[in-house]
């Protein structure tokens, strides 16, 4: 079980050559205005290993709304703040639903399945607007410490965006408040939360923030433990049981890492030990993933003959 | 990310003493009879190392009926001989629903949502009825062959028992046949899979099978490429999105390894690069996954401090 | 709220005149060959009411197969041997799904929610094999007494050709079994539930068997009791909101009166206090319900300006 | 069938001597406060016929919240005002689930199963707030023609308590407008249900209010049609099959009447072409209908012989 490094470019290279030419079926993001404004063919991808090179091609260095991406955030602030007593709140299993199914909060009572199904991120994102007094601007202040980069902000338009269209959340929020499981107000809730998924970052920001859950919880290039080893055990189980919504059998089978996606069109993927990468292709397949971001991924791992299985 | 291999054995005691004492509320098995009799303070464990070293403790050397970690081994079987045509008739997607669900197969028009839940199985099943004139020959040879051993057999006192109990197998396989796939006579193919659910093997034995998984593919001590590395990691990725039912999610996030339990009380599961390991108690927790099993592989890799995340 | 009786053939022409020349969209059923052979464009009807008059048109004394509407005539002798005790082991509320869903049957942990879907009739039908030392001849004995016409039989090449397609009943009574919700083997409660279903009988023969359902249990011409009121109100109301399987909201709501369909095309209504009526018509909508038959109701209930409602 | 109306009152202090002095298990609805204030043991029923009689007994002229019955007048209104065109927003089936269920919603794309489960009237609501410049004013306007009583108006305080607490309600209003189901704001539309819901009646006045459904759609003592025929049936035929959620088979098998419940513990039903009947008594049974109401109306068809079947 043995990896080159020095080869990540050149399969980076075969990757971008193999895939940018393919013809996709998918279709943009068009929920909100803003995500449906986003040229179909944009295609970046950008992987940071332990030893801090980077490896890259195409729109790597352009910004895209990172959305669901951000609930690893969420999850992992919430973690580090009220440590496993969130998890009386939110469960840890794979949905086998849609992202947004209300029908399975109605079989549990009210607790989400697992905290990457848009109910789950919403009542993470309770847990953060009680514990903080300003939570979007904590929420900012712990990206900047995990990435080194205070540019990292919100879209103030995608998030209003979001919130004109944000019927099913409201509705998610309101059921999750019938249930007892939403202490804070719903508008206050929903407005940290839309927010929270307005963040955009680039392929080369994501893996530099998400280099921790790779490396045990410490920042790269410090002796920072940002987060325990079981916290980042745990959130990279999520990743990989419920990353991806009613695919991430699929993406664990074909690909074999934890990651997750957004309907940017985003994904970001880790390698414990090894790396973190993320890509980014707008186009969606039915189950709302990047069509050629996953596909870019099984490429990674079936190359590179390494994956965590 | 380091393992001290030599602290194994320290370990597998440590675990014993923490665990053996405590007091466990769930039941043993008792839908079939055989299964009723094991006494419920059994408890063993065996870890084998790609180093071909063995530690262990307790009831590591009886036997005991593997049950569904069965499953495995028919998939892999399986998928040996037909390769991907498999995923025409089986998804790869966790179930969010108990093992036994018929709804689950009503909401996806007879394709089972992955091979691990028991419609899935039955569809394994059924393949392996088509493909050999006498499957159950065929599947004993495989095990022999897998781990070099060749007294591992069926027991036949316990399929009878499954048999003229098994009225959900026999609704499931009725409703396969409904939605037309199972392409063989539903007694053949239950005869079948009740004889791969009554296979005995001690704690010692199963990782000597699971090894494989943990090696690329690769028999341990041989050269010999016994399944493909794609094979080996897809087999990995589904038991860990799948192989402990509704609580799937749960044991990645406490153990984080691919894994399968049985009703029997086993679980057997797999370190990639590393090891395999099998435990064995046999009472259940409401989900059906080994109480007391599933304790110590989380005792196992917090204490290694180690897992594929 | 007068109708005058003389103007029933009146209605019933005007009926047939404008219903078969109308295209229909639905198909015949054809999972069983039997079903399939016969002609889209039979249509017949018949009214009896009190008085002992009838009323007709078209294929009225072809015979078709009974399918579904038998579950009436199982149903009522149930309840007739073994009175209110059967509702220990089958529901009365509408199903709100499919006539052969089976997660129903999981939601309700084995009690099928009413006896019109299948898993209800089987129930029944379990309930007579129990009762009867040969329940086939006691069903016809049945039919022979409650209609005064002993050549109603079974079709033996119709229940020979749903045996042999039947693989969703055998799942729904081995599932059934799986619950204890079926006493006796599965193949004997379903030899029994096939030939029934396979009885045939014409738009004549079944007015004369319903209109005891309209004549609060007595037999028309008899002072004979044949039923209680309390059992004909009851099979009434079930009819009313379980006849239909998913469309009996929208029966009730367009015709206004007690019917029951099968997928032979034949449909049977009862006005209590004024007449039953069979109309047959083979092509089926998408619920299962003959698509001309549904039409005529409407159009009669319509015409005479008269409903139950 | 034939019933001596002079027996009616007879039959009232039946009902009263039987049923008052019984135990019940059910418990007053509690989830607003102004409920729950209500004491248990209120109990009072009125019957009024075509001849314009009146019988009666206990607490009949005491007014209670409607609640849910109001879903009739608001739905009779609807259809009175935009016809048929209704049916393209919700159904006409039963929906053999809670009243309030939003997986229902979510498996018919935003279109409820019927205009008396919650959903359904949030549709029906829409649509009078569409319609009227002023829904609240018109709907009071509405009964005041029909009853001939315009003392009849809203409970501000429980519309208030309702409001506050009605979180599932504005989960279900962003629901049907994340369908595109709901045309007007969520909180003008929940505004108008949650009055429409407070509104306060008597046993003596529900009756009033309901005779129209008994006389085919005119006013009683007057020549004004204020409902079509087919409206009129139609809603008997939705008060049959959906009036009582999960229970309406069960109150069409006991009872055989139209009717429509409401969680402060009243039950309207009507005998077409003979009377309308209120029963009130508070405690509700586990599926939220007056435990004693329902009780009531079954002795009342019971003990008259007489019911639609």
């Amino acid at each position: 079980m043995k990896i080159d490094v020095t080869d990540y470019q050149k399969i980076l290279n075969q990757i971008q050559q193999e895939l940018s030419g393919t013809k996709v079926t998918g279709r943009v993001a068009s929920y909100v205005p803003e995500l449906a404004k986003v040229p179909a063919d944009k295609f970046g991808m950008h992987l940071y290993n332990l030893e801090g090179e980077s490896f890259c091609f195409g729109d790597s260095d352009e910004c895209f709304s990172i959305q669901s991406i951000s609930k690893v955030f969420s999850l992992a602030l919430a973690m580090k703040m009220i440590g496993n007593t969130l998890w009386k709140r939110v469960g840890v299993e794979p949905s086998g639903a849609k992202f947004n199914s209300l029908s399975l909060l109605e079989d549990n009572f009210g607790i989400p399945r697992n905290p990457f199904i848009n109910a789950g991120a919403l009542v993470v994102a309770d847990v953060l607007v009680s514990y903080f007094s300003d939570p979007k601007a904590a929420f900012l202040t712990f990206l900047h410490e995990l990435t080194g980069n205070d540019t990292i902000t919100y879209n103030e338009t995608v998030a209003a965006s979001e919130k004109s269209e944000g019927y099913r959340n409201f509705a998610m929020a309101n059921y999750l408040k019938s249930f007892g499981n939403m202490k804070n107000d719903v508008e206050d809730v929903l407005d940290f939360y839309f927010h929270q998924c307005s963040i955009t970052m680039s392929c080369r920001e994501l893996p530099q923030a998400f280099i921790v859950f790779a490396n045990q919880g410490q920042l790269l290039g410090s002796d920072r433990q940002f987060l325990t080893g079981q916290q980042v055990k745990r959130i990279n189980a999520l990743m990989l049981t419920c990353g991806f919504y009613d695919e991430a059998g699929e993406f664990s089978f074909e690909v074999g890492l934890p990651g997750k996606s957004g309907v940017g069109g985003g994904i970001v993927a880790v390698h414990p030990g090894h790396y973190a990468v993320a890509v980014w292709s707008p186009p969606l397949n039915p189950k709302g993933n990047s069509e050629r971001g996953m596909a870019s991924l099984e490429r990674l791992t079936t190359l590179t003959g390494y994956s965590i299985f």
